[in-house]
């Protein structure tokens, strides 16, 4: 019977994640108890939230050391105790980062299989789904609106960002670097690209939206943050989607300038989500996305990299910036 | 015939508010042109926004020094060339700090006449339907709920908070002063009240909302509004509705902590307003507000200071928190 590889969280980070944050270790294959289903992970998925877990409590407890790493994965029922699933049946699992875990079943949904099955993760999933929930829900742009998405060559922003062509606005991506914001306008049809590296961001920002931002989705906190709460328009809205820029470091000893005096001269809605809290829409937002990816209305970018050891530097390079699109690792 | 008594801003304010960045001055008693009323102020109203204005672009132009302060006034109609106002009419209009003013009268409404007319200036002014509009709007405090008020004995905070204990909600006041915070649970009604003149507010919070703030009313920013930040409950609500202690000195060097993190993991609306976006439903506000006022559920207090000259130290008086309820001069 083959071990069950895992990846350990051997020590929580006090600044940068590094490579030694983590080990390797072999451990039984569980052995699914009543309701339960002993599922293998085939790709985990990699987010800046894995990171946030480490920090403390989010919507979730925090990571502990000397645990699996927490994470989720698209996953493969091997054995099944709870009525509603079979082996061969896809679902994504909180298995944390290894190849076997026993699941509860409860909530876990049978998926659909499609090629490529990674699309379930990305575009499908809770990627995709949050793209979707955030700017929809929380931006609501309007024709012909400045809509601001930053990491926008990442996960979640690439997919928000067309969302947001789709529905007519004006898109103006901001990611780091000239070949991603080429990317961007090159072949994810962004009206503009601002490159965090290339200057004073707040600067790039009034030239590229001179009637102000209505809608800015927001993946990164911080100084970029800060740029765009600047540059809003009257009546914007804020989309407060994950703070990467926070995340791997010590919390930051102050918070961004403007809050909330521009807040109120402006109007502004900011305003925070999980994906999870828009759920019971589920459903008609995969129905949408589906309709648009097969129209070639939205580009999937994935960033597949192979093998489980391969987990915690391909959770280091996201945070440095390095993925495009969807990262995951395949198990 | 008369001179028209002026407080002119002839200096802006770099640090603190004081005396002297104001002069006095006799002008001549204007003439109304075509559509215009001349108005005698009777009630100018004393507001932190006097104070913001001053700062830079808001939702009004930067004031200029050498003009006459700008302010607005419960005001009696002397001269009409408006078709719709007659000597005698009531009206609250932008008069400025000055006994006599010429303005349009497209934007002016006749006030009811009522004892006292005060009320006008307050609990049926702008503060009382910023209070109503603020809370109810944009916090929307469910039955049960623990609703936080910052210059809780101030103007819009006093009324805000009533209102929330009208709606069921558990109130805490947040006051500088044992004066105050008795004040306003022996008087007004709330709850509890913390002093932040007392110790650390975040600490205080923490011990008077054990399940967590659900509806932040923010009058002040800075430090009080971090430390409610940091003790709200997830899907809460912050009503962001000025930032009083940032306006009497130079803009801070940083904003709280906590954005955006805190915003995205509890799931947090922060929502800057403006009272005149919900105009279109005063009347139904107001309607509303005389009956609070008229069972007793509301009670009013006002702080009614005598003599134009008396303007400026109203205001410093005003940012120091001195006043309890809504501050105004009778001229």
């Amino acid at each position: 019977m083959p071990a069950n590889r895992q990846v350990i969280l051997s020590r929580k980070p006090q600044g940068k994640l590094a490579l030694d944050n983590f080990s390797f270790a072999e451990g039984p294959i569980p052995v699914p108890g009543e309701g339960e289903v002993l599922v293998k992970a085939r790709y985990v998925s990699l987010d800046a939230a894995n990171r946030a877990w480490m920090q403390g409590v989010t919507y979730r407890s925090a990571l502990e050391t000397g645990q699996v790493m927490a994470g989720g994965a698209l996953a493969e029922v091997v054995e099944s105790k709870a009525p509603h699933l079979a082996p061969g049946d896809l679902v994504f699992a909180d298995t944390g980062w290894q190849e076997y875990a026993a699941v509860s079943g409860r909530n876990l949904a049978r998926l659909p299989n499609m090629t490529p099955i990674t699309h379930l993760l990305s575009v499908y999933g809770v990627t995709g789904l949050t793209a979707y929930f955030g700017l929809l829900r929380i931006g609501e742009p309007r024709a012909g609106e400045t809509v601001v998405v930053s990491a926008a060559a990442g996960a979640v922003g690439s997919i928000a960002g067309q969302i947001a062509k789709i529905k007519g606005a004006r898109v103006i991506g901001v990611a780091g670097g000239a070949e991603k914001c080429a990317w961007l306008t090159d072949e994810l049809g962004f009206d503009l690209a601002v490159d965090y590296k290339a200057g004073d961001v707040r600067r790039q920002l009034r030239a590229a939206c001179p009637n102000g931002i209505d809608v800015y989705f927001d993946n990164v906190g911080g100084d970029i943050f800060e740029a765009a709460l600047f540059n809003m328009a009257n009546h914007g809205r804020i989309v407060c989607c994950g703070a990467v820029s926070q995340y791997d470091d010590a919390p930051p000893p102050h918070g961004p300038r403007g809050v909330p005096g521009l807040i109120v001269t402006k109007r502004l809605k900011v305003q925070g989500f999980v994906v999870m809290d828009f759920y019971a829409d589920r459903d008609k937002a995969l129905d949408e996305l589906r309709g648009w990816v097969e129209a070639g209305r939205i580009k999937v970018q994935e960033d597949v990299i192979d093998g489980l050891e391969n987990l915690p530097s391909g959770l280091i390079g996201l945070l440095a910036g390095e993925n495009r699109g969807k990262r995951m690792v395949r198990v």
